[in-house]
């Protein structure tokens, strides 16, 4: 039962890895439909959205088998919570994309964002698939120093959405307040994204060394 | 075991309750202290929102006796995950009854609200804090039936959040971008709000009858 256990469990975190890359490519195209003005790759996110809940699907029947058929106990019944609720924070995660997705293709063909916040969403974009790609290489690699740099990754991503605050509510903002909303809404997605990114890859952690590392109740939130 | 199993479920049943209680309460007093620009009612949100977090790890520490040490299976099994899941929920509605409480400081003693959308709010916030009770109401009464009108009121959430942009997108909105973006965020809090209490009422109603409503992917996303 031991081994069986082991075998399913790996299983498990092979699935949740892939759903991390799914949602860092979901995101990652989101963001380049968002700054390219590209309607295509906007709908090719929409419709892709789907996998993303099938896969949570099926990491969820997956963790039901194995506390159905093993009963793990202390530490291997927490490890088989924190895959759920990864699962739980990825689908989300793939949400967050489509929203994106959905703002480029609701103004196309215009461009939903102005010229003077473009550069941060790119950045927010990299650094937002970048902690999602951590996530599956903490699993891969079994590698948890992989996930150092996560807490300092996401804070990034604050940064970016708080000045994106400063940049709408100056007085030469002059894109008047339908981009302003827009730049609202989106940076929300990105902090949200990055969040969800953080907490899965402790999740992650947890579930290769049995080990949570700190969090603050932010994160997690 | 049972027996065991069925009491430690009843009492899990009744934190899950008493959770939505103080988060309906939250968001109450968060719309109160927005409404009637009240920094106390805000504070006390804010301050409060630690209890919330607690009662969800007491509710996650009970479902993981209950797994550990009575090891459920098939509908048993799944009912005490849906009490994780819903104890998740929760904790994120006290959290974005938490942001409006924030909002509502951060602008104190000017009104974060202009009056043309002060209505639109107070009614979000009635049903939203309804859609929470409805909850522990589901809950207390055994009465599955107390759930039956919350998609309605679901959707009353989110039509009032499509009219508040059109009503910030007009071009007699005369109250700038700041106060846009304060509408954009609180509406997207209230928005959220109601969409986890949907999740969790219908998550109430399978640790209740063990059976699960059909629902569409937005609602539980």
């Amino acid at each position: 039962m031991r081994e069986a256990y082991h075998v399913e469990l790996e299983q498990l975190a092979e699935n949740l890895a892939s759903m991390s890359l799914q949602v860092a490519d979901a995101m990652e195209r989101a963001t380049r439909a968002l700054l390219e003005v590209d309607l295509g790759l906007a709908e090719q996110v929409i419709s892709d959205d789907a996998k993303v809940d099938d896969a949570r699907a099926e990491c969820e029947e997956q963790a039901y088998a194995l506390l159905a058929l093993q009963a793990p106990v202390a530490t291997d019944l927490r490890t088989v919570l924190a895959a759920i609720h990864a699962a739980e924070s990825l689908e989300r995660m793939g949400d967050l994309a489509l929203h994106v997705a959905k703002a480029a293709r609701r103004r196309h063909p215009e461009p939903v964002l102005p010229d003077a916040v473009r550069g941060d969403f790119a950045k927010m974009g990299e650094v937002a698939v970048k902690l999602a790609r951590q996530a599956e290489q903490v699993i891969k690699s079994k590698d948890v120093q992989a996930a150092r740099t996560i807490e300092s990754d996401d804070d990034e991503v604050d940064e970016i959405h708080k000045h994106l605050f400063t940049v709408i509510m100056d007085r030469n903002w002059d894109h008047g307040v339908a981009a302003a909303v827009d730049v609202t809404l989106l940076g929300r997605f990105y902090e949200r994204f990055a969040d969800h990114a953080v907490s899965v890859a402790r999740r992650m952690i947890f579930v290769v060394t049995g080990k949570m590392p700190g969090y603050g109740p932010d994160e997690l939130s």
